[in-house]
Formats: structure tokens, sequence, C-alpha cells
């Protein structure tokens, strides 16, 4: 559990896509985004106060969070001196890149020196059980894609906001490195040893209130060839009672695989159903979401109203109109 | 890789079947099994010539399998000075134990020393890649269970022996710990991180003959919640061209899940063939593999019969019947 709230480092960002993490943040978890701290050359801008590290943390600020990819692959000298001071100043770091802070020689040795946490949320913390199946109270939902990055995690924290908005119980279950970042908390499934995937998920989302909802982030996609076994994880391990269909139109094929055309929502709609119906016979899929990034408004919702017909349930685009058709659809199971 | 031949090491094995490994490597591996060690209050024999380990290097034997597991989960100073003797004598060592030789520092010791090596077979030592999709050259068998331990890798192992006996070019291929130590060889896929599970499985079975087979020995089950993930992984890694159905009759439940059915033959079939020809559209389902081991021969030829009309495949027991015409059911693809 990292704690909040953050400091956002936005680093020397190349342009504003390299601080999607930060971005994330800021869109999701505005209340734990308390300022940005930003070096030469940054191009990226969250319109949060900038801020040093001591008045990062005069506000409060527990740990500074690096929102931003690192250029080449290396934590520059630059970066460096500002995470030093971080640590000294009293903050743990926290961090989704692929170099992990811990092999820092510099930043363990800081860290160790003054009892600070060091997160690398590549790597899991916990010793995960084997997943056993059973029943658990509480409702969850699972989001499944034609293929990987698709909006599944942006589907489940648009439900997430429409349920807190209309005052239902609801939290958004991180199973990636950029939602366990926004959120603080979650089990980074791709990285989990092959036995103990469905069991982190069952950690992920214990026994809760009868009328809480769990919103899970989905992973990969059950016909993408390289990554459907840690899908199949998440259907099995996440129980779910709901379905939420995933889906960007126009891809040319399942992404990193030219060989591969993406299934139709119909056959991912059987498949995911049939697979979440071995472990809990009542799930229904209850709704379609895509994500029409790449069309003009209109398009949009001709899109939606086409799939809608089609599939004869609830589709938006939950980013762009709001996810309450789907928290709708949940609440009536 | 594992150097062959083998002294198999049986330590004070309980029973014999504490010692299946060993049997496994005997009865699979007859070529690489020279001989074997018994300490004080062994309970298993392989019917092998009783070595020290000074006969054993004379006789050609290059690596000591553990073949026996541990009691109580640890390796005892009676166990410690067999194998550093061997370690001494020129072996290197070989382990399924969950207790890994590397952790022990009198071994690690001794064989960095003398530059000999400590096969942990629980643990990966490749970095897999992240698998691509692309059809390979051969052909591939895959066998899949209604559950876990229904036997799958008796079954690959069978249809190994009758193909070869047939002249056919066939290898099996190892994903568990037993399987690995059998054959020297294979990837311990229930301890891959998840990102890398199927790429293992393409890294397992490469390119090959056209008229070659790879058997490849199933994990999991497809309707196992705790380790479907796995399974999946097999069948997209895999990309298998046939498919043989395992079953084991009269189990009240899935291994260690009290509350769930196994799943019928028919259920396993369409489930396996639906995921299979995601990435592989020809592939086919040539044969059903029943464990009758609690049956008498009457009753396992009549079930055999009896299954083979319901689904119209080939059905065998085939540790007990041999694997002929699941052999022969591969050929004809």
């Amino acid at each position: 559990m990292i704690e909040t709230p953050y400091l956002l480092f936005l680093g020397d960002a190349a342009d504003p896509l390299a601080a999607k993490v930060a971005q994330g943040i800021k869109d999701w978890r505005p209340e734990f985004a308390v300022g940005q701290i930003r070096l030469e050359g940054c191009n990226a801008d969250m319109k949060l106060p900038d801020m040093t590290i001591a008045e990062a943390v005069g506000k409060g600020v527990k740990t500074l969070v690096i929102g931003v990819a690192n250029r080449g692959g290396v934590i520059s000298p630059a970066w460096k001196s500002v995470l030093i001071e971080a640590l000294e100043a009293g903050l743990d770091i926290a961090s989704g890149l692929h170099n992990l802070l811990r092999n820092e020689a510099d930043l363990a040795a800081k860290a160790k020196e003054l009892g600070r946490s060091l997160h690398d949320v590549r790597i899991p913390t916990v010793q995960y059980p084997i997943a056993n199946g059973k029943k658990r109270s509480g409702k969850r939902m699972l989001a499944v894609g034609t293929d990987c990055s698709v909006g599944k995690m942006y589907t489940a924290l648009c439900v997430e906001r429409a349920m807190r908005a209309a005052g239902k119980k609801a939290t958004f279950r991180a199973t990636g490195q950029t939602g366990i970042l926004i959120t603080g908390d979650g089990v980074p499934l791709d990285a989990v040893i092959a036995d103990f995937m469905a069991g982190s998920i069952e950690y992920l989302t214990p026994d809760n209130d009868a009328d809480h909802w769990d919103l899970i982030e989905g992973q990969g996609s059950l016909f993408h060839a390289s990554y459907s076994g840690v899908t199949l994880a998440l259907v099995h391990g996440g129980q779910p009672d709901a379905l939420v269909l995933c889906h960007e139109p126009n891809r040319p094929h399942m992404r990193g695989l030219p060989d591969y055309q993406l299934p139709s929502l119909e056959a991912l709609r059987d498949l995911a159903l049939t697979m979440a119906q071995i472990v809990n016979p009542d799930c229904k899929v209850v709704g379609v979401s895509l994500n029409t990034s790449a069309m003009s408004d209109a398009e949009s919702l001709a899109y939606c109203a086409e799939v809608e017909k089609r599939m004869g349930l609830p589709t938006v685009d939950p980013f762009r109109h709001g996810a309450e058709r789907l928290a709708e659809a949940l609440e009536a199971i």
C-alpha cells in the first residue's frame, strides 16, 4: 500500500503521452495529486501547482510518484538528485519503471539509511495464495476485451466514478502498474508466478458488503495468443457476477500479432461467459464499452447505437459519454 | 539441460509412492537409469543395481537425480553427506524439491568450488520470450484434462513410446518438474512469470521437421479455478494440431476444490477445441485417454468402449492398453 497524497514527478517528459501515469492519477484520484515537480526540458503539465520537495512536504505529501517514462531506459543523474532529495525530506518513492528503484544502489542505500520505502509496483510484494475457488460475499465486475489496450482500465474506473456519484459502494481493483500507481494498491498480475495468478485476484477482491461492487481491471484478452492465460486467471480468480465487453474498432490486427484478426464482440461474449460461468453460473454480460477516441462525436454516437442494437446490451464510450448506463446495468443484477 | 545418465537417489523413501520421480525415470527413460542409491530405512526399490557414488562414476553416470520426496520438507544431514560426496566425485545434482539445492549453503559452496551444477528444476533458468503466435513447422499434440492429475503426462509419454516404436519422429515435451527430471529438459510452467507463460511453450516446441510430433505434457485444466490460466497458456503457446482429452472417472470433485464438479468430456472437447482453434483453426480432437487404474481389466475395457461409442473417438487407457490407437490417430491428420 502506497501512502497518499502524492507529489507527481514529471521529470523531463518528452511529451504529454510520456506522463500518462501522472495524467491517470490527476484524472482519477485528483485528491491524491497535491502538486507536480518538473525538470528542465519537461513537455508535460498536469495543471497542478509546481512545488519544491520542501513545499510538498509542507502540504502533507507522503510519496513522490514517478509519473513519467524514463528516456532511454535509464534513471538519469538529473532525476537521481531529486529522488535523493525526496528521500531526505521524508518522502517514499513509487515507480512503475522497468528499471527498478531498488536496483539503483544509491537510492537503495539512502532509503535503507532513512527508513523510507521504495515501491516498485512492477514486482509483487505479497506471497499470494493458490486460488481456492470459494464463493465470496459482495459483487464483482470484470472488464474483458477483444484485445489488449482497448480501454479495460478506463472502463472500470469510469464505472467506479458513476457508481460513487450515485452513492453506491464501489472499488476499482487495479491489476496493472498504471492502475496500481493511480490507486496506491493492487496486483501487478503480469509479473505474478503462474501458479498464483488466480489466487492473487481472489486476494485482491476479498469478501465484502453484499451491496459492494469490486470493479476489476482486465488484462490481455482470451483471444490474445501471448497473454490469454493471464486473462483467464482474472476470469476464474475474479469470479465475476458481471462482465463488460470492451472493444476498440478499426484495429488492423491483434496488438503485437500481425497474423491475428480481432474476434467479434459476439465471440468475446460467448467465450468469456462460458469461462466465467465455470466459477459463477449466475454471471451475466451486462454491457459493451467502446473506445471511440478516433471518431467524431456523431460517428461515436452512431457506432454505439449500432452496436447496442446488434448486441442487445447497453453500449457506451464511458470516457466520452459517462458510464451511468453500465452502472445501472450492474445495479439491475 | 541435465547431463545423462543418472544415478537415482532414493534416500530414505517412506514408501514406493514417495519415489515416483525415480519410478518415472526408470519407466520412461530406462537408458538414463544406471543405478540407485538407498539409505537406511528406504522402502522403495527401482530394481536397479545398488551402487556407491564411486561405482556410479565408473559406469559413466553424470548426474545424481533426487528421485524421492524429502520427509518433513528438510534436506537431512544423512542426505547431505551423500550429496556432498557426489559433488566431490564429479557428479552434478538435479532436484525437483520445494527446498532448493541452491539455498543449502554447504551444497552451493561445494558446487561452486568444484564447478558442478545444481539443477533445481522447480525454477526456470531461461529468460523466456513473450509469445508471438507465429505458425511453426512440425506437428504438436497437447494433452488436456477434465482436471489436474488425470494422466496428461503419462498420456504424452505413452504416445511418444508408441510413435517411436513405429519408427516415427516424436518428442515428449515436459512442462512439469517430474517430466523435466525424466527427460532432462523442459519448462517448469507453474513457476514461470505470467507474461511469459505462452512464450515459454513456444520456446519449448520450436520449428521442427514437417513429420515430427511434439507431444506436450498438459498442466491443470481449463475448468480448474486455480490453474486454468496455466492451461490456456499451454493451448495458445503450444498451438496444437491435435488434442487428446484426458479423464479419470469417479472423482468426487475437482482436485482441491470441493465445491466444483468435473466437466463432461463433451464440455472439455468443445471448450479446448474452441480455445485451440483461436491459434490453429485446423486443430482437431483426435482421441480420449482414460486413467482406469482403479478398475478391473473387464471394467476398464467396458468403460473405454462405452466412452468411445459416446464420443466417437479412439479411446484407451494408454498406460494399460498402449497408445497405438492414439498414435495412429495423429498420423491420420
